[in-house]
């Protein structure tokens, strides 16, 4: 796994061989069988997550409903802003629905971590960066596509996902009653 | 201006009184008259922008519609982070709806404006991470709330965009037809 990680970084900066292996031994990561909660409605975030492996969803109960906002594959980060930067109790859950493995970072050592990994500095931002046109342009599916496009969508870009998790929480996740997802899939296949 | 760029930079990161008085004079901003684009949809973006004073509007054509997927007011970052970091024409345009003034970030100096200026890039990742919870949280708001719950959050933390804006391109940014968003404002007047 640290070989993964630093693969990754990589990908965004350059390291230096002996960087590298300082870094390797400096990111920590766990694994979570799956059913484990990384936070909890209600719970102050006190640490962000990257995954290597595994599939952890996020979810909000409203009336005893378990509403599924998204869904955290490999090389995506897990980051619950508002919570940790206002020290407020969280709006959602996170629980890993496969076995996985994810990289840690704990926000009250996080100073301490760019100052000693500068470079990472320019890491985490660009990393976001990345991240962020995600969620504009999922926020922005909801105003110009339909549900059926929506799907059509997450097929194209997300196709494993279809695979990976129960139909009624990617209805959810989409925005849908499970009963239109299915009409949609049904449509679809016999276009 | 000057002197509100840096005392909002300060409530993020601390600057001695000459690094204040420095990155006045280095960061550039600009007056836009209502309707200058600061993007246009088909354009690969060159740079980002931060509203001083005004109200941006983002947009994409849908068959021929405007279809209205953000306001950025006082205080907000507008950054297309996929046109600019895979170089591809942008999906969407950025329109001046009030006279406006904006903070502007070129890609090509960011590098160079960060290594003259090293704490900002403490600050860039610190902003851009208060900037995603406003994103998550209006992500998630498309799958946990009503239509109707979705204006009334509106109301409650953007009071103003509600007099700022004209109610077809507000119903739209919540994802709704403006006779449903006609439709809910009449009922809550009864209420």
């Amino acid at each position: 796994m640290e070989q993964e990680i630093i693969q990754y970084i990589s990908e965004y900066i350059s390291l230096e061989p002996d960087e590298a292996r300082e870094l390797a031994r400096a990111i920590p990561f766990k694994a979570c069988s799956k059913g484990t909660y990384l936070l909890k409605e209600g719970e102050i975030s006190k640490e962000c997550y990257f995954v290597l492996k595994g599939l952890v969803r996020q979810y909000e109960t409203v009336d005893g409903d378990e509403k599924t906002t998204y869904f955290y594959t490999e090389k995506e980060a897990l980051v619950a802003f508002e919570s940790a930067n206002e020290q407020k109790p969280n709006g959602f859950s996170w629980v890993c629905e496969e076995d996985s493995v994810v990289v840690v970072g704990r926000f009250d050592e996080m100073d301490d971590f760019y100052e000693r990994h500068p470079k990472m500095e320019a890491f985490a931002r660009k990393f976001i960066g990345q991240d962020f046109s995600k969620y504009q342009e999922l926020l922005s599916s909801f105003v110009t596509l339909s549900p059926k496009e929506r799907y059509l969508a997450l097929l194209e870009k997300r196709p494993d996902l279809v695979h990976r998790v129960p139909q009624y929480q990617l209805a959810s996740f989409l925005g849908i009653q499970p009963e239109t997802l299915s009409r949609i899939r049904r449509k679809l296949a016999t276009e």
